[in-house]
């Protein structure tokens, strides 16, 4: 009956058999990490909806966090929207973080304008817009910072959820799934209803014009692939999943932005010699990103070949009492903050039912 | 037996009946949380000996994290070293840690320099000498963070040993102690065999004449009094121990440092009206702070009234075959890094006996 309850509530995209996989996750307490970074790549008019304008997309990463410790927003007035109205997906994480009483720690992997929360900071500066070709450096000590933190991490013994909030991310997401040989183009998500594919690839064959790496960089240097075409998030991520995977089951939380990660943590492995356990490793998304017709992010998870775990939240807002809420069954958000794969983990541990997150939801959304 | 073993390597100092704090701290696993921050008053001549010289005690709490995390030193060249030799006590911090496995987390409460690991960053600017009346700004920010941290790290449900490394930091305790109304000239440790209490003395008078507050602001604003005489590792460390103590029993690790902090617990939490467990809080240093006979640890902990646990691990290195550890049984380091209260929270728990935390040190002794 239990096990009826919480597969209704998730979707499983990939690999039937998780049994094992939920029943690590079942079996110990997790803390919820959300990665942020600002890249310039997000101030490029029409490449996202994350925030309503340009100018206030500089801040949606801090705002974001802000909400999730505060309850409220301190770098800018209110929480980030749509420039259509619904609310960002923090809300969602919030709930969930609330109702599972479980432990937030925040990683700054390189912030224009710092959070005003306190974060784990691992890099001082914001990110480039891709199209120079040299989105970021410092790579290898980012690879150092983040191989120890999830050091002690592990020492927690906790599964770990690993969300992000990158505003331009699906377009550095597009970016590194292509260079890595992955199939991506008109593939990825959006935080916009008809998606921007058409700009976005534009904007990708501009940045490999100018970081001018050729494919051999796969396997002799990927870390310099992130660095010119990538984000930091996709980077730390990435190395964070690989030791944490050694002893603990991580919740890739995120739509195709975390299906680069994955996609990364491949190349990235072998290139570091690590070992990775793909078996204490999932993506866990959204159904609106799962079922995304502007998007084919099934056909992606495939594509991503030691990946198996693929989960998505069955959450459905079509009965709320919210305009704002019902919005995101038009597609206008549909993922971010970790929202797909806090909820997944939720739902798998039965620490609620969809009824009773969707009424948390809304009562954030009430007091907004 | 047990008892008996564990007992014989901790020194309690205060309160006899404190078998429910070590029955707390035993029946949960733990986090240890190191809070570090740079004073200019470090730079005066004379004032410490936590680095060897003025100029490398900027650097002293870096390098002490960076060793905590890397086991070498990135900042500077080497680790910390008492010009007379002996080297920081993190190594003995490091060793317990090491065969605890116990989490490490830092929490930057404002370096100059920022440490070359990742951490928690809760300001960004470092602290101005406190003969300035002025140390820092920014309090209730400050205390807005560490609360939310609190609250964050409460939700793990393991106990918290809270350390920190501070240049300077007996001299910031003087003045914090002194201020509150607790007899502390000529009573506080350091990191030097001699002390150098006319020194601090002098330099506090001068912070206080500066700051020209008077003692009203015990009840009317004490934040305003660690702002303008203290160091803002007191207001965080402080914070997080209200907070935390609502939940987990909390281990303040350090020396005077530590009794400082304790005193303006106090007063703090009368002033922002929270609840205090006094049962969950204690303070454990060192045998070389407890013993030191240029200082009086116990009666000043004595002088904290609602402070009921205090304790000091009971290590000897006179036996250590390595002159630079035994340079401690001179009294020429005595206790940093959170050094005492790790240790005495592996005894209580029976994780190393004394023989296997000396062996461990000598080996990274020998390493260094």
């Amino acid at each position: 009956m239990k096990m009826q309850f919480s597969m209704r509530n998730v979707m499983i995209l990939k690999e039937k058999t998780c049994e094992r996989f939920f029943s690590e996750v079942r079996s110990r307490d997790g803390i919820f990490v959300c990665t942020i970074a600002t890249t310039e790549t997000a101030l490029i008019p029409g490449i996202s909806a994350a925030g309503a304008t340009p100018e206030l997309r500089r801040y949606t990463a801090q705002a974001d966090v802000e909400y999730l410790y505060y309850g409220k927003v301190l770098t800018i007035k209110e929480i980030p929207k749509n420039p259509l109205g619904p609310p960002s997906p923090v809300i969602i994480t919030k709930a969930a973080c609330n109702l599972m009483d479980i432990p937030i720690l925040i990683i700054d992997a390189g912030c224009e304008v710092k959070p005003k929360v306190p974060s784990i900071v691992l890099r001082k500066e914001g990110l480039r817009c891709i199209t120079t070709g040299k989105a970021f450096g410092g790579g290898k000590s980012l690879i150092q910072k983040a191989k120890v933190l999830a050091e002690e991490f592990s020492k927690l013994e906790r599964y770990v959820v690993l969300g992000e909030s990158v505003p331009g991310g699906t377009t550095t997401a597009l970016s590194l799934l292509t260079f890595l040989g992955i199939d991506a183009m008109g593939k990825v998500s959006s935080s916009m209803v008809d998606n921007a594919h058409e700009l976005k690839e534009k904007i990708v064959l501009k940045a490999y014009k100018n970081a001018k790496l050729d494919s051999k960089y796969i396997v002799k240097n990927p870390v310099k692939i992130v660095e010119s075409v990538g984000d930091s998030m996709q980077l730390v991520n990435a190395v964070l999943t690989i030791y944490l995977s050694q002893k603990v089951p991580v919740i890739l939380a995120g739509g195709t932005q975390m299906l680069a990660v994955a996609a990364f943590i491949d190349v990235l492995s072998k290139y570091l010699k690590e070992d990775v356990n793909w078996k204490n490793i999932s993506v866990a998304t959204t159904r609106w990103v799962a079922v995304d017709k502007n998007a084919d992010f099934i056909g992606l998870a495939k594509a991503v070949k030691p990946l198996k775990y693929v989960f998505a939240a069955n959450l459905n807002f079509s009965e709320s009492k919210f305009e704002g809420l019902r919005g995101y069954e038009k597609g206008l958000v549909k993922e971010g903050v970790g929202a797909g794969g806090i909820v997944t983990a939720g739902f798998v541990k039965q620490l609620f039912s969809h009824e009773e997150i969707l009424h948390e939801i809304e009562k954030l959304f009430a007091s907004m």
